[in-house]
This record gives structure tokens, sequence and C-alpha cells, in this order.
């Protein structure tokens, strides 16, 4: 394992560490995670990463889905007539107050951990999200991103993320898509064109020689 | 085949129709299409979606990707060291005033039709691009996406066309990635999340089902 | 008066119609509208012109401003030290939860009529407000404004419509400046660089002509 | 005359140094300006202002106002038919290609220094503009503002900084409105809200002070 220290501008981004993925019998969405093991192990990889950024002061921000019952705000300024502005409205999941909002207790924000607030999309930018100006805020430049599902939520953050002038790195095993074939499609064929991947135990190798590295730089 | 009218609010949005992806001798990014019918297939297929457009009067925007010498768009606000924000002003594509960046001649805007300006990233949103203020000009709300790679600019495009509130629809066979694999995955595994699909012949169709509608709309 | 017939996209913006300016005993700003005869018309106006606007089904959007505890939004990504993000914390107004918040009795939203949220700072789409998602859905083209204060919140909300494309009119006696002085100063050199003006009563009547407008346009 | 050291993060911001203000000849806005005095006040200060900010390494960010013939930027999205948006395609002014367009010879960009691009609105924010990324890119925080006219492109340029979050000081000396009365009553009753001021000589006093204090901070 080569460790690169993490960039001293790092946040950990986590996507959706909701019980609507993460919990058996409250999430609506648990089960559309097939491949069982690639669940388990992203649960266990963001936990190391998480550990980690908590450990040595590497910001970590919070991107859950909240919406309104009824989910206007994916209905945005057009009826949702595709895609998840469609579907999520459809299944009734996401909705605040619900049981599936809920954070799965172990990846709970801790006091002054900023959470994304008015997202309304896959990405972590969508809507009226507020998550620019958190990053902005906290001088953020390097996402390293986790979560749920690799192939929606976390790709549509990490190609908007690029395109807006953020490096983003994907903590790879610490995201699940629903089948192996989708998360390795993305390992191989999406990644390289908007950022770079790591595994957790590599983030977690890093986080103490951005500290290291922060007093030089 | 089923033909659904187009929306009366379409437009036909040919991404990237320029040399550096459609002329073997100046494009530069030509060769790394492998799947060759792939490629053909997409040009007949954008050319057959764009003559049934302008014959229909559904408005065709261009969305190319025109940088300046030494690519600073891509730094944005930080230095470009991932991605397509790197790889590009390594590979100096996409230059102002070069060979590659010129519209394929079967694809050259007629004029009145927009032209995205200011775009700098995969989606046609990215940047200081004027694309959304044009599409809310027209009065556009479902976008039919043609062009390159399918599995990179196009997508991000769908993606955030999607995120933004717009209805997406892929001309699948007027897109082409590098492989069968990876167009068939997009297909099978993204699309569905962010918008729907339809064939170029479906689109051409589908045009005048959408004048024959808008006197009663 | 001139009647011209209000457009058939315009929407009524009421701004900051909260306690905070409208209630002399748990208003916090409420002192700062010297002119006591500008405030009392203002709040005449503006229920002649909302009355008009649900009589006739002109959508009705509300902006207020409702900050967490500290005004962490105001905080934007930089430290607040100038103009209204460091004044307003530093005065502890427009707190979530606080007396000066609520909507003033006569200005409570209806159901159904949208309430503009994420708002940090003084122009209506500031911060992660979801103003302009808002507009969008409505159809919106035309605002007219209504509010507090009209040299401040009110004559940014009008520049930035401006500036996004919209098309702003300030129903003037409906806003409150502080004084005379800085309400005329609005009147003669400004609006007309971004708008145009006109009184409750001509709005209340232009409503109407709206609605009979419609099925021809 | 307090000398405040210069924010390190600061840059001099030159809105509208063209012609179509300062050239009595070719610009065709140049009479506008009824208070000549304030006009050539404002060019003094601003040239003292640019002479300190290139001594010292203060950025320099240049931000005209250029349209395509027509002005197709200003309809945006609606016709464009009130305010800045109506008046300057039927004046005709800003054109890309005119006389009026060229910056003055003074306030010619340096090679290297930054020209914001997409401009379409009042605020240097506005419509396609780079601005807010050229700001991000250079790492910017404290914006010094300068030009014209004070009470319109200054003001709204001054009012959507402070809602992004960016510290805003109006150079008042090398800006002018139209009339005395103008640039006072933006002097008394609007900075302070968003900002604050200063004059030319402070502003030049305070750069090498930024100089100084860099290395400690």
């Amino acid at each position: 394992m080569t460790v690169t220290p993490a960039h001293p501008n790092a946040a950990l981004v986590l996507i959706e560490f909701q019980r609507e993925w993460l919990d058996p019998e409250h999430g609506r969405l648990n089960h559309l995670v097939e491949d069982r093991d690639l669940l388990d192990t992203a649960v266990h990889a963001a936990a190391t990463a998480l550990n980690a950024a908590r450990a040595h002061g590497v910001p970590v921000v919070h991107v859950p889905l909240v919406l309104t019952p009824g989910a206007p705000e994916l209905e945005s300024w057009t009826p949702a007539r595709l895609g998840l502005r469609a579907a999520i409205p459809k299944a009734g999941t996401w909705i605040e107050g619900s049981e599936g909002v809920r954070f799965a207790e172990a990846f709970r924000p801790a006091p002054g951990e900023p959470v994304v607030r008015g997202r309304a999309g896959a990405s972590a930018f969508a809507g009226s999200s507020d998550f620019d100006l958190i990053l902005r805020r906290l001088g953020v430049t390097d996402l390293y991103l986790a979560g749920f599902a690799t192939h929606v939520c976390v790709e549509s953050t990490l190609r908007e993320a690029h395109d807006r002038g953020y490096a983003a790195h994907v903590i790879h095993d610490a995201c699940a898509a629903f089948t192996r074939v989708q998360q390795e499609h993305v390992r191989e064929h999406v990644i390289h064109h908007f950022g770079d991947e790591l595994d957790a135990a590599e983030f977690a190798a890093a986080c103490p020689g951005r500290i290291a590295a922060s007093p030089a730089g």
C-alpha cells in the first residue's frame, strides 16, 4: 500500500448513510443492494474512514437526502416525469420524519460536523443544497467520497465535483453499488475521467500525513 | 416501434459533434472510440435526428467544447490535478482555433441555432456555460441528447439535467462510448435513474407529433 | 390610473412580512423604520395587493428570512466581517423559533403558497435559496415585489431578478425604507435601471385583466 | 488617514473602465455622467489604486461589459422588456468590436490579469460570467471595487458580492455616479449594509501593508 498524505484541504464526504440504505428493517432501499458483501464491506470501510478523519481533524461533511412529504423538491420546476425525480415520490422514500431518513447509528453527525441541507437530486450539489457553501467555508478542495449507491448518487457527486473544480477521490470500498458488476464498472470506466480512487485503509493511513504536513504548508 | 409524440417543449442537444471526435485525420480523440461501428452508427443516427428536428421546428442546441490555449478554464479555481481537467490540458485537445475544435461538416450549426459558450467540464452545464440560460430562453423542458462520449460527457449532461429539473431523453444510437460494453452499461444501469432512452428513428417519428400537438397545447 | 393587465406569468413576492419588521412589541427592527407613515402605508398597500392576487389566482411567494441560531448561514464561506452578514449575528435577529421571525398575522402564507427556504442574504435568491426553483416551477417571468426594506432587501432582489432575466415590478407603496428620502431615492434613481414601478391599487386593478387575458394567451 | 493593511486575499476589481464611459468622443454613455468632476476624480483615483495594486502584487480583475450584436445575452431566457436589459439593446451600446467597448488606454489589462467573460447584467456575477470562478482561482475573499456607475453596476456587484459571502470594499472616489446626489446616497445609505468604503489613497497606503503582513499570516 502506497501512502500518499491526504491533501491539507481534504474533507470526508458521507453520502446517504441513512437507514433507508443501511437498516434491513426500516430501510426501504436496503434490499436494492443485491450484493450483501458490498454493503457490509462499505459499512466497515466507511467506519474506518470516519474514525481516521475524526482522529486527525479531517473535516467530515454529511450529505443526507431529506425531502418534505410529497417530495415537492423533486418536482423542481417541471413535473417529475422521469428518473429518481419520478421514482422517489412514487416509492415514498426519504421523507422527513420517517424512520428511513434517520442516520444509521454509527454514522450520526458529531457536534459541529456540517450536515448538508436542501439537497434535491442525485448529486450532493443538487437543488438548493448548501454543499458548495459548506465546502468553501471549510476551505476544502479535495473531496473523499463514501456512500450509496456507487453508480447513482456517489457517481453524480463525483462528476459534478470534477466539473465544479474540486479534486474528487472515491473511497471505493466505502461505497456500494447494487451489484459487483456495477461497482467494478464505475471503478474501471468512470472514476479516472473525473478523479481517482483509494481504499479506506489508504485513506486512514493518509490522514496523519495530512496533519504532519499542515504546519509546514 | 411505438411513436410517442415529442414533448412540445423539446430540444435536440448535440454534444461535441466536432472534428476532435469525428475526423479520423484531424481529430485527436477519434481513435479512442475503439468500436468503429458505434461511431458510424452514431453519426448516421444523429444526422437522422438533426434532419427531423430541423424539418419540424424542434430547436437544436449545439454543445461544443472550446477552450483557450493552455485550458485555464479547466483549472477553474483549483489546479487541475485529476480527471478530464488534468488530461485535456496535457493532451492539448479542444483548443480554440485548432482543426479539432471545428464542427464536423454535417453538424455545423444552422443560422439562428444556439451554440453554448463558456462550457468547461464534462456536463453541458459546467463552468460559465450559458446552456441553462439558452434552454430557459427557448422554454425547453425536455432534452433529447446525442453525442460523445456516451459514458463521459453525455452521461454527465444527463445526470445534471435530471438534477436541475429537466426531463432528459437519450437518443442512444446517436451516442457512442468507446466500447460496446460501456455503451450497454449506460443503457442498462444508468439511464433509467435519470431519464429514459429512445432511438433516432423513434425521435424522428415523434417530431411531427409534436407539431400537431402544439396548437392544441 | 392606467390599468395595464398583469402579466399572465406574474407572481406577487412578499419579502420579510415578519414580526421583526411589523410588530412594535416583538420586532427588533420595527424601530428602524423612522417614517411610521411609510410603514403603515406599506402594510395596508401590501394587504390590498395580497387580497387581489389571491382573489384572481396570481401566485403568491413568501420570502422570509429565517436563520439558525448563531446565523452560520451568513458566514457563508468566509467569516462575516461586513454588512448585514456581520450586523445580523451581532443583533441576534431573524433566528428560527424566535418571536420576531414569525409571519405577521395578516401575511401568513395560505395553504399551498410557496415559502422560500434557505435564503441567506439580502436578495431573495441569496445563499441556498430555492426562490429561483419555485419561480421556475410556477412558470413565473414577472415579479411584483413588496416588502422591507425598500432600499435593502427589496432593492437587492430587484437587482438580482433583473440580472437573472426576470421582469421585476416594484409595488412601491407596499414597500418601506427607513426614511422618505431613501424611499424616494430608490423610486427616482434606481428602479428604472432594473424594472418598473406601480402602486398597489394599480396592481389590484391589473389582476383581473390577467385572468381575462389568460385564455387568449 | 487611517491605514488598515489590505486583506491578504484582496483583489482590485475594475468595473467597465471602457471607452463607453471614459471617452468623450467614442463613448456613448460618457455624457450620462453629468458631474464631470466625479468622472475626472474617479479616473485619477482608479489610476492610483491600479498602480498601487500592481506595484504590490494585489491581483487586478477586469470586469468589462461586452455583448454580441443585438445583445441576445440580455434577453437571457425572457424577452428584455425592462431596465438595462431593454435599454442597452435599444441604445446599441457595449457591442463586441465597437469603439466604445474597448478598454480606456490607461486601464488596459496587463498580461496575465484576468478579464471576466460572459457577464450579462449589472452585477459582475450576472449571466454566464466567470467572475466567481476567477476569484476562487485567485483565493480572493476581499473585493476592492472601482468603476461605473456607482449606483448601477458597482452597487449591484457590491450587493451580490455580499450575498455570495465576499467582503466588499468600495473605493468610493474611484467610482462615479451620474450626479453628486446619487454618489452621496450610495455612500450614506447603501454601502454600510453590504460592505465598507475607503478612498484610493487609503487603498494605495494599505497595499504595502498587505505584503508586509503576508509572511506572518
